[in-house]
């Protein structure tokens, strides 16, 4: 490479760093540095003062009161009572209310599964959500494993009929592993197996079985599907490799009720000045049937009630509404979510900002969001106040972040809470998720940064921007960055 | 502090350095380099020739094959057959055979809890090894939380009369901890409580109960004793601190039949010149009825086992007879090898060394081990050869290594291999001792380290130092430098 050309790709390295600089006016950095005291207070009171610990507190009380909270069951609109109530007489949160939503409503009644050849042991297993049931006396078959719904398509068509099918993929994310999970009844239905095994979607297994949502197709034999453990997906498959023939009974009980009347659980602080301009954090209150949905969504679903206790305790109004949205049944469809888009379409255009926390809340790091330049601007600014914390960290995405909020991810700027979750999915539809995977110190933090960024996005004078794409001068120069870049690629090779 | 205070601690520093400094001769150093040829050729052989994964293998055909093999049982007895056979035929070790123990039999045979008030909810649990079982129909009772043994003396005396006691203590490490789990059925008894409910001996759990023995007292009540999870001891804690009454139904029914015959397993490669002098290698083939027993022990047994296969396969015969002994029975009280010790009384003095791995097969580091001065530099020097699997660690202990071998720490030389078994605890005496808590890798270099160290201990000129502690040279130089170190003390303050 010769000096100049070296000399020409830091000019250009240089170039290109300052292409996502931001171009915000000297008033509006210090409009946003100007609330640092605010921040300042949120932290000392919610990880020192006198809501230190109280997020995991809260919690643990309402899990231990209540546990699972699977759509459709009574725990569920107990715990909504609860909620209610708790937040409108103890916290003096404002115009709590539910939302109603008909929900699905399946629930499992009992399964087990035991290897009966060649030797006999039991089998763990969660159905998935959504399985039919055995007949009464349950399946005995032999067992094929394949390694996805596309290798029975491939190499054993002829092989899985009448069988157990068990998949046993090898886990990459759970975003892309978790198609096996909806995929599995339907392709192996399609080639006469009797029921599928899926290995639980997760990178790390103590024998725990994962459930979670498949999918039926119409048209296609609904067989049973349930999720194994990795332990015993791989003991499967080795056995297969040496050529034994292994046979399963497995007996899964399961029932499909009508639809229930389910609520998204909300509470507001009104704005002073813009009431009807609202900014809302969210997280999911149903959870899966198993373990105590602590971790998904417990923690997300109470750092967003509880931001606005503590914002309310503190006497901090926005100029916006800073609204909490506690959507139901997120589990098995997001029925609430879609409920509340329909019957809020008239106020999308309010929306000014909507986060929703069901990524885990570990120790948080910051924030991962869709917005346009000027929006990643002015959260990477806000950020920086989080120092004392340590979750300073502005992640643009370009796919969607949150998990009910992704229904408006091409729509408005959407927030998810960034943290240190890497075991996120070691607990996630298990009988683990309970108050142990989650951290008082972590909870609190998050309840910080939860309402630090909703109170400020909601105070700001100017709205936080609208599109998710740039126009403009940002447009324009990422336009002129994109030539350049090419341009100089031809040249230099 | 003085210039010339600083210049003599640099010098005291210097001095007690070389107080651990080897005294061995550039002979015995010689003679110990002289043996890397032979750790290259046995570590190519277990990580990249014709063994890479082997041990791993064996293993995961063993335990498939056998599953769990509690002491006492059918299963156990048909893994011994197994192995002799496999040993003897497959890899022709010599003097392959079993030796006779009677082994105790307590069996589980069935085990539920739930809480039923305040709220119902199944608690998961294990009974502890040596249980007695609840009456037929259980026991409902309330529920009172202490800390540990001493807790129940100290506070709740009059509290825990015709109660479940749940004892939740503050895990330290397992050493430390364990001891609950053996204290806990006779300090309940004793002040009347009808069950006692023991956290599990782990610093982290993903809703796993973990049984291991625990111990009753002649003229004391006993009562059904069993482990629950970490989550389950906690979520009952925070009932108590929040003054709920809590009840728990359990029903734990277990037999205590009689003793049975089992066996060590034991097999050599026959010294070339002193056949009766031993070097052994050892791991117990028993294990708890829960999972399947690959981390404990399997891993410890078939490294000890199969670097016999790997020493015979490439033709390393030592001057000395190095042996594989895989012990019955350690699980609940070690019959395996307190009777090989009875039977093998005067044979004792022939044994060099004795090593057993107990603490995982995870990524070797090195040995642990007791010994003198000279047997310390000598298994220094050894493990330098290991550099090429960066597993060259030799930490002297005081207190004993192993598990079975800690019978003889006070009578001869005893290591265990060190590893990176941070987790072990996790997987320990749980549904989760699978396959998937090992690593074929991990076990390849496990397998050459065994062999090496076992194979040159058993080669060299000189028998491994007897003595633990040290005369002569080493004996005055550490009482020259306490003596020094002291006055240096009473003269620097």
């Amino acid at each position: 490479m010769s000096a100049i050309k070296l000399v020409l790709v830091f000019l250009l390295w240089g170039t290109i760093s300052r292409a996502d600089d931001c171009n915000l006016s000297q008033a509006e950095i210090e409009e946003i540095q100007s609330y640092q005291d605010v921040v300042n207070q949120i932290i000392e009171a919610t990880t020192n003062g006198q809501f230190k610990g109280e997020t995991f507190e809260e919690l643990a009380v309402f899990v231990d009161k209540f546990g699972a909270r699977l759509s459709g069951t009574q725990a569920l609109e107990d715990s909504i009572d609860y909620l209610l109530e708790r937040m409108n007489s103890t916290f003096d949160i404002e115009n709590v209310h539910g939302e109603d939503v008909q929900v699905p409503h399946w629930e499992r009644i009992s399964e087990w599964a035991e290897m009966v050849e060649p030797i006999s042991a039991k089998i763990p297993l969660l159905a998935l959500g959504g399985s039919v049931s055995t007949p009464e006396d349950g399946i005995e078959a032999e067992v094929v494993v394949v390694s996805s719904a596309e290798d029975i398509h491939n190499n054993y068509h002829d092989a899985v009929d009448g069988k157990i099918v068990v998949i046993n993929y090898d886990y990459h994310s759970y975003g892309v592993s978790v198609s096996h999970r909806y995929d599995a009844p339907v392709a192996a239905a399609n080639h006469g197996a009797v029921a599928v095994l899926i290995r639980s979607v997760t990178d790390f297994s103590m024998d725990s079985p994962h459930t979670g949502q498949t999918t039926y197709e119409d048209g296609v034999t609904k067989i049973p599907a349930a999720a194994i453990t990795v332990e015993h997906a791989n003991m499967l498959q080795r056995r297969q490799e040496r050529g034994e023939n292994v046979t399963i009974r497995i007996n899964i009980q399961t029932q499909t009720l009508a639809d229930a009347t389910s609520r998204n659980t909300v509470g507001e602080i009104v704005g002073s000045e813009k009431p009807n301009k609202v900014v809302i954090v969210s997280g999911h209150l149903d959870s899966w049937d198993v373990g105590v949905g602590a971790l998904d969504d417990g923690g997300g679903a109470f750092i967003s009630w509880y931001a606005l206790a503590v914002l309310k305790s503190l006497g901090l109004r926005a100029r916006r509404t800073v609204r909490s949205v506690l959507w139901t049944a997120e589990e098995n469809g997001m029925a609430g979510v879609k409920a509340y888009d329909e019957l809020h379409k008239d106020d999308l255009g309010d929306f000014i900002f909507v986060m929703e926390s069901d990524d885990g809340t570990f120790t948080p790091l910051g924030l991962r969001f869709i917005a346009n330049t000027k929006g990643t601007c002015i959260l990477t600014e806000i950020l920086k106040l989080l120092e004392p914390i340590n979750a300073t960290q502005a992640v643009r995405s370009t796919s969607g972040v949150g998990s009910d909020i992704t229904i408006w991810k091409d729509v408005l700027p959407t927030g998810s809470l960034y943290n240190q979750n890497d075991n996120y999915f070691w607990y996630h539809h298990t009988k683990a998720d309970t108050m142990e995977a989650l951290d008082p110190d972590a909870l609190d933090r998050a309840t910080a940064l939860w309402a630090s960024v909703a109170y400020i996005v909601a105070d700001l004078n100017e709205d936080f921007p609208r599109a998710l794409t740039d126009s403009g001068f940002y447009a324009s120069a990422n336009v002129f960055y994109v030539v350049f870049l090419s341009l100089f690629g031809v040249w230099f090779y």
